[in-house]
């Protein structure tokens, strides 16, 4: 672990990008402190720190909308992390799958989990 | 456009998650200003704000490697962006395609384009 060359900005904070291991979309973008960070790679599931709130938070905790790590990365920088999950549900408060779910054209888009639906279809397609 | 909806902090920043739009790999996590955000619309094209120079920056205008925005989504608190490009090269000052290529385990991750290589060994398989 190179926890170490993580650089926090000046509040002690570093923005986490949270992405679905599978599908690749992204799912949405919160802040760790030193703190959340060590809770998130010693429980193998994401924390942050409410900016909010001003307090840890453990993703799911009330929902049950946990999110089990599977990779994180940091960038060329340090000063940013992508977090590869394993989301046990929806990762908006809305109860959306992605937080990221309005284009700037204002139009809603649909975000899905079904990376691979496109399989069932190339099986069918094989099959006949 | 809702760009009257878009939160900027006390900096006049919004971070921008930018994803390769076909791979759906994470490529960088940079700021925008309301001037780069309008640039970035207006020319299809992302701009920046750098924060360490203090001034627009436009994505490859000095490396060639510009990214043409094929989608831009903001979340639910209107205060993060994510930009779907057509990369036309890195996205990394170091050459890599992605500059999260550093695993917090200490590896380096191998990040790549081809998302859909997997589409060949398909092909393969079924020749057969």
């Amino acid at each position: 672990m190179n926890l170490a060359n993580i650089r926090f900005d000046e509040k002690g904070l570093v923005p986490a990008i949270v992405q679905d291991a599978q599908s690749k979309e992204v799912l949405m973008l919160a802040y760790m402190n030193r703190e959340s960070l060590q809770k998130s790679l010693e429980t193998g599931e994401t924390w942050f720190y409410s900016r909010s709130r001003q307090e840890l938070w453990h993703k799911g905790a009330t929902s049950g909308h946990t999110q089990r790590i599977v990779d994180m990365r940091y960038d060329c920088d340090s000063d940013a992390l992508l977090v590869l999950v394993e989301p046990a549900g929806p990762a908006c408060h809305t109860g959306s799958y992605s937080c990221f779910s309005h284009s700037i054209d204002g139009e809603v888009r649909e975000v899905s989990p079904h990376r691979f639906a496109i399989i069932n279809k190339l099986e069918e397609i094989i099959a006949k």
